[in-house]
């Protein structure tokens, strides 16, 4: 008998079917003798409904009343599964962030988890219930409803974790598990049983939407277990844990890549210091978030630099440079908005020479041009021409063993 | 310059335009340089929308879940109605019921109001906020989500009046005030420009649904100005007050009545002490409500027994009555689900005699026949044949002078 935190996102909590289906699940691990914490989303689609509602009324609405509107998301889904659960003779009870209490900043539409006060849930436990928590809200301390921010939930889940020591903490998905890379481009990728922390937060700032990425910086920071799931299909799915001993013989665990990335290059700036924050701090003053940063120095002691946008940035940020470059009497500004970004990422690439260079022999053996490079400890990436994703993506899961089961 | 509470109903608030209509309404007074709490309801259709839901996970989800899902209705319009009101300038800020706080009992589904917290309110409104306010809801002193049932959001609205001794509080509806009797019925049906809060209980108790009933006690305990009016008409709507005196003119204010009625008797009943309880406690515990009651000693030592319930419940009582009938040895069971009930209220009636005789005489002339009376201090309700419904409220109508102006 151990507890457990279990997280069902909104496709996971989707319909009335759905819902009684995660109730089941639940019963199921009850009658293992297990104690459960469910941690909800809101049915999918509603988060959608209730923002097109607010932007009826409000071009920008505050976010202290938006996050008022979406915060009853997750309080109509906590409500239904509890009502699930008594269904089937498992008796739960609902609590919403408010009440169970989890204490965040005021920063509203992103505040922080600051304190939990688990009392409520540890009672409802003693007592056998099932606790059902609204995920992604939390309060203030002036008691104003504050959420989360995107992916919210996952960090509710986790927080509690953390606040209860949970033996795992499972977030149940409609993908079975962290995969080499992702199966839609390479139908060879395959489950990892496991995979570290600082892995899966490179696959997740990479694109591999499995987990939102704040969740897996605070599991990795209190070493709460994150397991991710299927909700659809049994499986033991992949476990993200601090063992990595397990783990050397891999080189390198998946291949994250991202597909929304544009790039922009401004060129013939003059070399003098301050120059890289003359550039970024205009665009960061347009929300616009910055990616990748090169700067390479020219012979005529001038320099180009280049960086990546999310694509739909392209032209707001290409706007900005125009601006930046006559300021500074630059040259020109140049762009490419079809690009994409691919990165193998791996701790063994700590203890192994030489992986960069296979990556850049794989890639150079196919004709594809490399267009930008970036490192980091576990992870290299390169940027490529979006028409070479596939065959990049492939290349490079053959050329890692990645396809191979006994990895 | 003054305080009033006005609250805002589900079809006052159905939809994005009259969410903006009613901002519009708030703004108005707020330049006229009042104060505003304003109260809401859930949008028209959205508690149906939750019910529906709750329906397909158990058969009776459990009062605490269901006050949980269904506070997020109003949660909803009041963060949407105070974007709209943003959008128009005009500060604002929401507050859910366990916000405020409204301090309830725990008898969740029908919680009754025991404090309000009104430090956050007052706070606003002195920084020239307009407050909205979730109607409906509150809180337990454990934190647990509560409902104050149907038409529970007057009950706040007068509550918040009454803790914030609000000038009057405003209750916007479909309807521009309270009617001498059902225009649909009586085409000369007159707005009333005032009405006591006794007449307004005997009327709202008889089907005349302009007001929930608990609101209406609630105001006349704490002696707070109610106004009906429409949201979407301008006008002055009615007043319901304890100033007699100008009333006293009339003799009565107003016809009600009901349609949903039904009655049953049971004959042969013998006669001994307990008999009454004997029927009605098992049809209690059906949680059937019965409305009237009448009781008459025959010649041979039995008793006939008759009341009414909602038309609903009509089948349903008669199996309990055939039950009592057997265990009681009595005659046997009769019954007609094709009555109405039709009242005539009025606080004139204390000073004047013969009302109740002009009644019966306007109903003889015109061949109705009387099926059952029963008669309060301010009230005297007849149970006629369905069929005669228009014809007797038209010709009391214009019996007692409802129809002209200077009434």
């Amino acid at each position: 008998m151990a507890l457990f935190v279990y997280k069902f996102g909104g496709t996971s909590v989707g319909s009335v079917e759905r819902i009684k289906a995660v109730a089941g699940k639940i019963k199921k691990a009850k009658e293992r003798g297990d104690d459960i914490v469910a941690v909800v989303s809101a049915m999918s689609g509603e988060t959608n409904r209730l923002t097109s509602l607010a932007e009826q009324m409000q071009d920008e609405p505050t976010s202290r009343e938006m996050d008022v509107l979406l915060s009853t998301g997750e309080q109509v889904t906590m409500s239904l599964l509890s009502m699930a659960l008594h269904d089937l003779d498992c008796p739960a009870c609902s609590y919403t962030g408010g009440q169970v209490k989890i204490l965040t900043d005021s920063m509203h539409s992103k505040a922080r988890v600051r304190e939990i006060d688990d009392s409520n849930i540890k009672k409802d436990l003693e007592q056998g219930l099932v606790v059902v928590v609204a995920g992604f809200q939390g309060v203030d301390e002036n008691g104003n409803i504050t959420t989360l921010g995107r992916g919210g939930s996952d960090t509710t889940a986790v927080a509690l974790a953390t606040a209860l020591k949970a033996k795992e903490c499972h977030i149940y998905t409609d993908v079975d598990g962290v995969y080499t890379t992702d199966p839609r481009v390479e139908p060879k990728a395959r489950r990892l049983d496991k995979i570290t922390f600082e892995e899966m937060l490179e696959m997740a700032s990479l694109g591999s939407k499995v987990l939102q990425i704040r969740s897996v910086e605070f599991a990795g920071k209190y070493n709460v277990a994150l397991r991710v799931l299927s909700t659809f299909k049994e499986g033991n799915g992949t476990l993200i844990t601090y063992e990595e001993s397990e783990m050397e013989r891999a080189l390198i665990s998946g291949i994250a890549f991202n597909r929304d990335e544009a790039k922009l290059t401004i060129t013939g700036v003059p070399d003098v210091p301050g120059v890289a924050s003359k550039i970024l701090c205009p665009v960061a003053d347009e929300n616009i978030e910055v990616d990748m940063i090169i700067q390479n120095i020219a012979a005529d002691a001038t320099t180009d630099f280049t960086f990546t946008v999310h694509r739909n940035d392209y032209q707001k940020t290409k706007a900005v440079l125009e601006e930046i470059c006559k300021n500074l009497s630059a040259k020109q500004v140049t762009g490419d908005d079809s690009i994409v970004k691919i990165s193998i990422v791996g701790v063994g690439m700590r203890s192994h020479a030489g992986i960069a260079s296979t990556m850049f022999r794989v890639l150079a053996d196919e004709g594809i041009n490399i267009r930008m490079i970036s490192t980091s400890e576990i992870k290299i990436s390169v940027v490529v021409d979006e028409k070479y994703l596939e065959l990049a993506v492939r290349a490079l899961h053959k050329a890692f063993d990645l396809d191979k089961e006994d990895q």
